[in-house]
């Protein structure tokens, strides 16, 4: 555990501290009576009050999108699907001409709407805060759509999803109805893959962890190892994690000795290819321990079903 | 997909469509200066600016609790671990003495600190602003712990955790280096097992959603189907939901004849059982569907490890 306090308030701990909160991801956009249109990627949306419905948002007041925002009396809040990094990535970083190529419907104010999310709210602008090196915007919902798909999670600088929470209590079966449910659950392939990730998780994690490297670092070395040189797309494509992530990833790498950059493309050195060595190790090790007590031609089933699985759905 | 707009902005509806917002969970704390406690669950936290270092979140006007943090000039943040899911239900609703048996720290104005979250954060009241039915109140950050455990993730009403996106890029492999990364990630069980969950959940949840209950619904129906009567307590124990979320579930599902409450108690009546046996069979079909190409005796084999994966981290 890391404890700071007053003296030692680092910004960028600060920060990573903050991304221990899950949020999800929203592209928040705004037009003005020009027609300008701008969109930025936030995860500082939250609910305010239902009577009347009020949200919030911060917005960095450096941000070169904010003069637009502060024109205009409307803006929608588009909460991101799961299958939308993509949108995440596109309007997370400033860009001539962000929306280039998108579909899009026009709400109120003429602030635009993406199809496909997990839900859109339309707010008219209510109040304006003051908020340190941000602004708060707290705007009164006129019209929304709840579209209710997966969404997009950001934690800890990465994109996830969401996982429901397994079912709470693990009685000890005491009468029969227990044991009959607790049969039905151990035939549900759904309900065991739920489990089975779980408990991967719980003991794979801290195991990673341990190497001093954060997830979003150890995820970005080993996407190293498998490409020679990437390029900040290719990495944003490969490590499903924000440009800002990927930078401060790399910062840390670099100062550390395991990752150079040279023309704008990032690669491994001969000490990140021995680390990512190292993770790679921890996890043929948990998959080894895991599956002990197996036969090999059990473990090469468990595979063959699980590829299955995976194609079923395309 | 269902539109709301002006006339028809149902709080009901609007809470709904705002639950697409996944977030973390926390508990906030604070204490007066005679040593009464206060705490309670809000999911409505985020991070404001960086320099200052500010954080807001919004309590109810009506919240029992409000009066302490009124006259409190400090409060903390607990941003819930994933296995604390009880102390999430145990402040989210009012009790006498929602500390009983917790052992905290004391943190600045003697707000209590949990233990084993995935982080927390001191605050001063750093300004209070009126929010239609809550007060929203920002924090200016005076020490933090950065503990990093897998969050607890709140997600249309109920319970989750966060699941690692998958890698972005389906590239075709075009070249030796990319089918060497493919097959190492096709012999490694924790990717596989990542994927698949996430082929299934994109089939299998549209066809439960399209029963017309939602996700909550859904749940609590299957658990009052394995559990002949079930209190509130016993509820939240078994469906990993808020006890409002249940509250709201169970007023739905008693309007549409699925459940009834007598004594305290909630039980199916037929109708709800007819419904409960459809759930399951669309579940028993995905199953099928997913794993119709696999002999009998390879499908046992599949789960015989599944369970040994959830066996092998106890």
């Amino acid at each position: 555990m890391t404890h700071h306090s007053d003296a030692a308030l680092d910004p960028r701990a600060f920060r990573r501290a903050l991304g221990n909160f899950a949020t999800g991801v929203t592209v928040i956009t705004a037009a003005t009576q020009e027609g300008t249109r701008v969109g930025v990627t936030a995860n500082s949306f939250n609910s305010v009050s239902l009577e009347p419905p009020l949200v919030l948002w911060s917005i960095d007041k450096r941000s070169g999108s904010y003069a637009v925002f502060e024109q205009a009396e409307h803006f929608v809040i588009n909460i991101l699907a799961a299958d939308q990094v993509e949108l995440s990535n596109r309007f997370a970083r400033p860009s001539e001409n962000k929306f280039a190529g998108i579909e899009v419907d026009i709400g109120v104010g003429g602030a635009p709407l993406f199809a496909d999310c997990a839900a859109r709210f339309q707010c008219e602008k209510y109040q304006q805060i003051d908020g340190g090196d941000h602004w708060i915007l707290i705007g009164k919902v006129v019209a929304f759509d709840d579209l209710g798909r997966a969404p997009l999670v950001y934690h800890q600088g990465a994109y996830s999803m969401v996982l429901p929470y397994p079912q709470l209590s693990e009685r000890v079966a005491d009468n029969s109805a227990d044991c009959a449910r607790q049969e039905r659950l151990n035939q549900n392939v759904y309900y065991l893959l739920t489990q089975a990730l779980r408990s991967y998780q719980a003991s794979y994690q801290p195991k990673q962890l341990s190497t001093g490297l954060r997830i979003s670092e150890a995820r970005m070395l080993l996407v190293l190892d498998s490409n020679a040189r990437l390029d900040m797309a290719g990495l944003m494509a490969e490590v499903a994690m924000s440009s800002r992530e990927i930078e401060e990833a790399q910062e840390t790498l670099c100062r550390k000795g395991f990752v150079s950059c040279t023309d704008g493309g990032y690669h491994l050195t001969a000490a990140g290819e021995r680390q990512a060595d190292v993770l790679r190790d921890i996890a043929a090790k948990q998959q080894e321990q895991v599956l002990a007590a197996f036969h090999d031609d059990e473990v090469a089933i468990l595979k063959k079903l699980l590829r299955g699985i995976i194609a079923s759905a395309d």
